[in-house]
């Protein structure tokens, strides 16, 4: 693929080095399958591994580890558990990593599996600020039983500068392998992201990983992506068609057509796109105003999914003016 | 509106300033136009009339010029004309400019009406390069008859850089008020934006305005503003939802979101967006594979519309093969 009839009008850039360093985590079957509760087609995510790995994806999110019991398997697919007998009927080992997501609390340390009898490498740490204990703990057990661990500290646009110090210094001195910039609500613009990119980078040094997980509200996804990448991040989170909850996520597509990068193939992962776009209309993912309103107020995404699944979705004056008011009563109580 | 609700992890950045001395020009009908051959209700226009009036919205783009017999009237609604009769229906003079845009070589000067007689403030003039002497004669006429001028040079990124310099020479000693960075094919990154913006700031120096028309193919229509709007662009071109051929524009909501500033109100625009919302499913612009792959090879939507009224509309690896080896071939070529 040569760039000769790409864009003309411009050098390319300083930013092909970091470019060319990136890695890409894909979060479609995890992410994804918040909008489906894991339901997909077996044979879909074997194709969607297949797809992955020859596309060159460095690692798969395949879905969450969690605690028996805790979802009722007659509503959730398998993808909610990643029990290794579901597991070996989809992953063969090869050079892509597959990770799997904790959400603090939904895992005790003593649930997780060895790496050596287990098909994930990569254990990921979702957890808010205040739960960093608990998420530490699983951290270390999981670099004890052999893991790679990755820790997403969740909707950092919600804290003050001071309480973003705070995680990271604990973090910085911790056996995480990487860490992610996670804009849960969507709410971060470049420059956010930018500055977060270089504060993380800062505190984490040279040891410790830096990457993004990135939400589409104001279709920032991609564009916060490309930020990160120039800022010299070493990972980013996508999905294929941008699949995830609410707005969804960076999509892959887009993601691995920027990179440019003869490491990776877009071609097996455009062949997926038919099977994944033609859910978006039932599931609902991508840009509707509902989810911007969210991203603009940095609040959580589920009142603009509650409106999407409503006739009324779109009449979005209402709820921006409900949740301006509510946010401005707020904000002057304290 | 306060803003202690908003993003809380960062300090508000350097761009405030640039935020707040921009321009906005909102081309629903124009541009959106191209999606339904301007056959809007005409209810809906006054509607968005009044609604972009009320948001504060500096231009809004309301149709084209066009030669009387260059379309069927009876195929295309009257804002591909423009005739002052349909506009008096809809426009009330007030703060908000309105504005025509004329396709190169659609309107001879001679046709051009007089200010004086018109409800248009302002004339836009779409060319190639390649028919700058044409653009500039409509130019320098309706500079005559009393209206600011625009001038969108389309498809830059089809350009080498010294045919950039070239027009941008010509433009600089021309007697035109604005140019906009037109990117036809949805094509740039926003480090290509971030270097045209300076080229053309540099050429056209002080008095001539420079701004954006950007094209959503790989969601970067809104990130391309921002990054414009950061490098000191003075006006910047948005619809309703992002309504506009193909994967459409950078939506007025978002934009008007991130400005966050008291000029504005997004409320009236919100309150459109269900009408346009409404549209969206038939119309079939926003985020969709085919769109990607014409922006990602830099070619003229076309390609990707016709796909999208297929059946086979998602089937892309084929239709990035095939892009992919007839450009090689016309690189190898030539």
């Amino acid at each position: 693929m040569g760039l000769d009839y790409r864009v003309r009008c411009c050098p390319d850039g300083l930013v092909t080095d970091r470019r060319r360093r990136i890695k890409v985590l894909d979060a479609t079957i995890r992410d994804g399958g918040i909008c489906n509760n894991w339901l997909f087609e077996e044979a879909l995510v074997q194709k969607t591994f297949q797809a992955l790995s020859q596309s060159g994806v460095d690692y798969m999110e395949i879905g969450y580890l969690t605690s028996e019991g805790l979802f009722d398997p007659d509503k959730v697919g398998p993808w909610r558990f990643c029990r290794d007998e579901d597991l070996r009927r989809v992953v063969a080992p090869g050079r892509m990593k597959i990770s799997a997501l904790i959400d603090c609390g939904k895992l005790r340390p003593d649930e997780l599996p060895q790496a050596d009898d287990s098909l994930i490498d990569v254990v990921r740490i979702a957890t808010y600020a205040k739960d960093l204990d608990e998420a530490l703990r699983l951290n270390d057990q999981a670099k004890e039983n052999g893991f790679e661990t990755f820790m997403n500290v969740m909707a950092v646009s919600t804290l003050e500068p001071e309480e973003v110090d705070a995680f990271l210094k604990r973090l910085a001195v911790s056996s995480v392998d990487n860490v992610a910039i996670v804009d849960s609500f969507g709410a971060l613009y470049p420059y956010h992201v930018r500055y977060l990119v270089h504060k993380y980078m800062n505190y984490l040094g040279e040891s410790i990983g830096v990457g993004v997980h990135l939400h589409n509200n104001q279709q920032q996804a991609f564009a916060n992506s490309i930020t990160a990448i120039d800022e010299g991040v070493d990972f980013v989170d996508a999905t294929i068609h941008g699949m995830g909850r609410g707005a969804g996520n960076c999509p892959l597509e887009l993601l691995l057509f920027y990179l440019d990068n003869p490491r990776y193939d877009v071609r097996p992962v455009l062949e997926l796109v038919d099977d994944f776009a033609s859910m978006r209309d039932s599931l609902r993912w991508g840009y509707h105003l509902p989810y911007a309103i969210t991203g603009f107020f940095n609040i959580h995404p589920k009142s603009g999914i509650d409106r999407m699944a409503t006739p009324e979705r779109y009449a979005c004056r209402p709820m921006y003016e409900k949740l301006s008011h509510r946010l401005d009563q707020a904000a002057k109580a304290g």
